[in-house]
């Protein structure tokens, strides 16, 4: 297709949609990027650059000419910018807004200042504001012109002065009114509006629940700052969606499928060792009951660590793959990456987790080495295990196109369970 | 408010957002309800009606005088009467159809057809098609009369002879094309559609992907059948979400608040008997190994059972707590409705598994009665405790503002195989 007529191809390539140049665009190695980018103008880029992951976008920015890498993040809408910017070194996102427009820079520093997750760091600056005085006849005409730049025209703004927003009046409702009416005298006045500060779920719940398709983000005083649009809460809602998902596994933060193993081991870690605690708890009551402990020997007591154990570390990794998969994001080849993760992600958390439940083991039994062995490297392996188990068992559902709705959380415990005591069965059968 | 001046009544109210309305109205009694009735036309209660959950609208409904009822649903776009209808009795719901404008009944019962979560079920048939060959400024007057009963005019449907899409053009693009250009020059002939029977989850996938506003649903022949807005679709995402988070707590379609305790603890107790099934294997093979029944006793192999239900009960009430919070609906009125159905969920769950594991207790145990007792009373009153726990444990931290990223599934199960542990331990040492 494109060792051809380059004219043809652009004429070709840009009838599809951005979704399909991406596509197309993700599917050329090194070399036909580079071919690509020759026949590609940056504002032609731009659109195609801003839809890629951060990851993806990390590694194209660095094999494009900085020239051409420059022009493209200038052709990028703020928000975008700050997003690409934010996600880079520091070095390096200093050096791109050292290159850039004065004023464009200093629009994006003051974006980078909002915390994530706030209204501040997701809002644009790019829409339409008229005067209280305006006809809709006189906006439209307008419109005509800075419509091309806006993120969105749907809304258009009514601002008094000092930039102090005043009203808003819907493109919809312009549509319907007579072409000599002011703007003054259709607009509502009664606004809905926004802080910088203000948490991403409220700004969703509020667009959800009014029905709206962008919100304006206003100073105490009333003044525009920007405006979160409906496509952009979408993603801001995807990322929600993830948290709570992430919170249900305890692992918030590490349900997207880019993150790196090293991130997921650390978030990952930190509930086991303080579910681990916890988990020690039974332990420490059934030792400290001697009437009970009569009944059942020492070696019981440690079942409900190790099952508790594999269980939690089951969960994980559920979790991870289930919302991967209802996201539509699980396919062989991202299947085989997140498997590398996981994979790195099981054995450091099991020969840590290991490692911490043979010393306890051994503390816990009366100082006997051989079963703080046996309590260590039954954790240890049942973790490996079954967070495999976590992973495998959903995916091979999904590919076997059977209903997933049985394999939730307590399942994979469940089966954890059972893994987790024979492994301990095992080694107390051989060594004991 | 409300005892004085009618007409200023009407004023001050329509000033308000319907979302305002709605809540003030949520504020009625029966008796100031009927006055509001009488105060507001069917068409001005149609849009407050919509917005209402399923379960209101069936009360509201109820209390209506039936010539209003029937105006209200009249006022409703198709997919919301669709929607409130087969909420309905199939009787109610039939009864209402015969009363409504034939042709209009005809298109309610084409929609009843199609499977909640397909396109044809969230669709609507209010949009704006336009003839090929008419200009942009006949398009433009044609919005403004057809425009106000159209559920979005962000998209312009170009359609053919047989009602045939051949084109879609965005009012954006309306906006900044001269008045004298024809539609056919203007539209974007590559058009993203769906039929009758796509799944919701792909249509949410293509809205977002594709960054789009509204998404039109064809015949194979390309016959324009409905289209998608993104605010059913954001509707759908919600419900979606529900799913999956119900998935991850073996409680698929028991996550929303509003669904009746009878249906909730169906939902449950499936997963529960399957649980404990699995639960029961490590217990067997425990049993069946004599050597490692040496080391630990009968007393023990019981452990993982108990814990493994007393975490998975609690477990599913915590997705359905953590998934309220998190959509923002949990406030104190409407936390007094859940613990009321928790409740009655809970001990209805208890009684059933306690005698179930008694059974199973007398049979493992060497048809040892007490020790069946032991275990069933154990099950039930760890399964009660804990279901609470899951309640309330995220509820009290979240009241506290406390950060609710520790309070996890895993969490959850910890704390409940401490609280299994204890009640089982409190048994043996009294009982044996």
């Amino acid at each position: 297709l494109k060792n051809g007529d380059n004219q043809r191809f652009r004429s070709d390539f840009f009838k599809l949609h951005t979704n399909n140049q991406i596509d197309f665009f993700n599917m050329l190695n090194e070399p036909n990027r580079q071919l690509f980018y020759h026949l590609v103008r940056p504002e032609e880029f731009a659109p195609i650059f801003s839809k890629l992951e951060a990851s993806e976008q990390k590694l194209i920015i660095e094999e494009l000419e900085e020239k051409y890498a420059l022009k493209t993040i200038e052709f990028l809408p703020t928000d975008e910018v700050v997003d690409f910017l934010s996600e880079l070194p520091k070095e390096m996102s200093d050096y791109y807004l050292e290159c850039m427009d004065v004023r464009e820079s200093e629009r994006i520093i003051v974006h980078l200042k909002y915390k994530q997750g706030t209204a501040g760091a997701i809002m644009t600056t790019e829409y339409v504001t008229v005067n209280p005085d305006e006809t809709v006849g006189e906006v439209f005409r307008r419109l005509k012109i800075q419509g091309k730049d806006a993120e969105t025209i749907y809304y258009v703004y009514v601002v008094e002065g000092d930039n102090r927003l005043v009203g808003v009046i819907s493109l919809r409702e312009l549509v319907v009114n007579d072409t000599d009416i002011t703007m003054q005298s259709v607009m509502k006045d009664q606004i809905i509006s926004v802080r910088t500060y203000t948490q991403q779920e409220v700004v969703i719940k509020i667009i959800k629940d009014y029905d709206l398709l962008a919100l304006p983000v206003v100073t105490l005083e009333n003044q525009l700052l920007g405006i979160i649009t409906i496509d952009d809460i979408i993603d801001a809602y995807n990322e929600e969606t993830d948290e709570d998902f992430g919170k249900m596994a305890a692992i918030s933060g590490a349900i997207d499928l880019n993150v790196s193993a090293h991130s997921v081991i650390k978030i990952r870690l930190r509930p086991l060792i303080f579910l681990f605690v916890l988990g020690l708890i039974p332990a420490v009551i059934i030792l400290s009951m001697p009437k009970f402990l009569e009944q059942i020997a020492l070696t019981a007591i440690f079942i409900p660590l190790i099952t508790g154990m594999a269980g939690n570390t089951g969960t994980q990794s559920l979790a991870v793959i289930l919302r991967g998969l209802s996201k539509g994001k699980i396919n062989k080849e991202s299947f085989v990456k997140l498997l590398k993760r996981e994979l790195l992600t099981a054995a450091s958390v099991a020969v840590i987790c290991g490692a911490v439940s043979a010393i306890i083991g051994y503390a816990l039994a009366e100082k006997n080495i051989l079963m703080g062995m046996i309590v260590g490297s039954s954790t240890a392996i049942s973790l490996f295990i079954c967070t495999m188990a976590g992973l495998f068992i959903p995916y091979a559902a999904y590919k076997m196109k059977m209903n997933l709705a049985i394999i939730s959380g307590p399942f994979i415990a469940a089966i954890s369970d059972i893994i987790a005591v024979i492994i301990y069965i095992a080694f107390i059968c051989i060594l004991l």
